[in-house]
């Protein structure tokens, strides 16, 4: 049996969305997606049972960070990631491309690559930043592959696409992805193109060198802005035997960019086979990439903004520790079913984060991520419904109307 | 009806020990019994749904921290604590005495009250401390009450008797405590003395100024080391209409002076009223303090050593970061029944607390409340058994053999 199927459940005659059903080793899920980010093995301060609880039906983890700690051996002793953090659902893994492109200068060709420098998945949040009076982190790619200092410790490290595979089947998600080199809006075309040149090898590196049958293997499109890369990137990719692709470096610099290069990419794409666009999770960016027929998301926004009392509501983000909020009795949105709305009022909850106390994270992780989930899960209805576009219409007028 | 009633289930004819219920107004609390301690609203990482899970029967809240944030009175305009934290069970709020004293030096006499100067309730948390660079802040008592210095923004603020109570009525926590002076190890017996009549006068100020019927209110007996100081104070307050007692401040400076302490106290505390013992939760502490008669516990050690990644087990505490922990696949304490221990082994708790994750506080924080829940019950089992003696040793020798 494959490592993972892919059944198109229905395909929009009016846009390129698509709802399906991807079937892994530990469950299904149904597609469009949002993948939570487990960064370290663990959702930023929620348990298994409270993702069961919200719906999420996969977690994204980071073989950057786990790989230096606790590190992939130890988590292989231990029975692998599923058992190691406890969730028994789908787990997907990524390279650690992202993470160790943005640690630090790209010395022999003297482009910065600091973490920021990837607007379209800064929000995804795996890359470390340089503490404050530390000299930049470095990281240096040969077409072999990338030497890298730890954020953690500043010792040196090698990933290679067989490290990183080696390191993902040591963690066992169901899906993983290929080793990859993001580029930045600051990478010119040459560059770019060699970058892409490299992601390309080092992804039949990747296919060549893993022996795990029970996991799947996305392969990363890069490119850029630049559409014959994109182009050049999608097809390389669709030729693959991979059981997936993944879209990520550069997404240009506005949002149109992005539509654009969607556009380009993903009508090349095989249509039998799952589309993951890295790093984006903003409800609007969300809604534009399903129309244009992305699968799955991953992106730390909806878990980052909580932790900084930052709320998704259908009117807009809500930043609880306005001072407009001290005595509000109401929940966070009127209406919302999530187990935080249920409970507390706005005034608890900015209390809560005005006294930085623990509970504060939690309480508005919950409601954020059961806000993103359920808008992918609407979305997905209104996709079997024919009518994603009227639903978009209708959320984006809303949601645009007005910051609270 | 009054606002608490107690029935004494059972007494120990070979101890002080007895097993009891409180009834208040939101509900009944099986004596002896330890109160978690939810300084500022909650208690911290868990929710309330949390505490009902592990067995909680009441939550301790601060009137020092919570009068100052978020205030008392849009405590009250939203409902009271209760609905504010959203926890629909007993609670119990101190006076702020212990903060506003311990906040810096009580500058008429020139005795330095610093916090960590009542080491019997250092354990308590409730006490601030100052930044690092910070001057001391001050506290100035006089016979009226106390002028203070807010720790979070240097404002002034007054607390008298009157103004505890009122506080605390808007508030609404099922039982108050009287607005006391404690005092410190280093206070020498004029000092206590003089204190010590403060706290009476107080006390009668605090009854003369409570209006609410369904509230209970306990005394603070005070007193220090002085065998005849604590017992003129606990004379006094068993005197007076009130609810129930508290033993605070001073407990002297080792185990065996808390034990004598206890040993003139309690046997001139009525019968029938709750005797809480402020700010004590090591296991040794709780059991030898059972035996001597005490009915109720608070303490933040549990919460607090959690948050430090130090959890008790039955064979002592144990401190999760330790590299020995770093491969081990086994939970907390083998044959723990708490969700923690279900779920998570030590090798999963240690990484988490190594990589700083939000989750690792909660878990930690669920195993080491179960834990003392668990023991304070089965210390009440064991009054209804009449073997306290025997399941105290047979605790003793485990727990003090080793640490883990």
């Amino acid at each position: 049996m494959a490592a993972l199927s892919f059944t198109l459940t229905h395909t929009s005659a009016r846009s390129a969305a698509r709802a399906g059903v991807i079937q892994v080793p530990h469950g299904r899920v149904e597609t469009p997606a949002f993948m939570v980010v487990g960064t370290q093995a663990t959702v930023k301060s929620l348990t298994p049972a409270d993702l069961r609880e919200l719906g999420v039906q996969i977690v994204l983890a980071n073989t950057y960070h786990l790989s230096l700690r606790p590190g992939a051996e130890l988590v292989a002793r231990l029975g692998g990631l599923h058992h190691f953090m406890g969730w028994d659902g789908p787990l997907i893994t990524d390279s650690g491309g992202y993470q160790v492109f943005s640690l630090g200068f790209a010395l022999e060709h003297g482009v910065g690559k600091q973490v920021g420098m990837f607007p379209a998945e800064a929000a995804r949040g795996g890359g470390p930043r340089p503490a404050q009076g530390q000299k930049p982190k470095l990281a240096r790619v040969d077409d072999d592959g990338v030497t890298f200092t730890s954020h953690l410790d500043g010792s040196t490290h090698r990933l290679t696409p067989e490290r990183s595979i080696d390191i993902q089947q040591q963690l066992g998600a169901d899906i993983i992805l290929a080793f990859d080199e993001p580029t930045s809006p600051l990478h010119d075309y040459d560059y770019t193109r060699q970058a892409l040149e490299r992601t390309h090898r080092w992804a039949d590196r990747c296919l060549a060198a893993k022996t795990r049958a029970d996991q799947a293997l996305f392969g990363i499109v890069q490119g850029g802005a630049f559409r014959d890369l994109r182009e050049e990137s999608a097809r390389f990719m669709a030729a693959r035997p991979i059981e997936g692709f993944a879209i990520g470096g550069s997404l240009g610099k506005s949002k149109q960019d992005m539509h654009a290069i969607l556009e380009w990419t993903v009508p090349l794409l095989a249509e039998d086979r799952p589309r993951h666009l890295l790093g984006i999770g903003e409800p609007e960016d969300l809604l534009e990439a399903v129309e244009r027929g992305i699968d799955l998301f991953d992106c730390v926004a909806p878990t980052r903004y909580a932790r900084h009392g930052v709320l998704y509501t259908h009117r807009g983000k809500l930043t609880l520790t306005n001072a407009v909020f001290r005595e509000d009795p109401g929940p966070i949105e009127p209406g919302c079913t999530c187990s935080t709305c249920a409970r507390f009022s706005r005034a608890y909850l900015r209390h809560l984060f005005v006294a930085e106390e623990l509970l504060s994270y939690r309480l508005a992780t919950i409601h954020n991520l059961h806000f993103i989930l359920s808008l992918v899960r609407q979305a997905r209805q209104a996709i079997l419904d024919d009518n994603l576009a009227a639903y978009r219409e209708q959320f984006l007028q809303q949601y645009l109307s007005a910051e609270c």
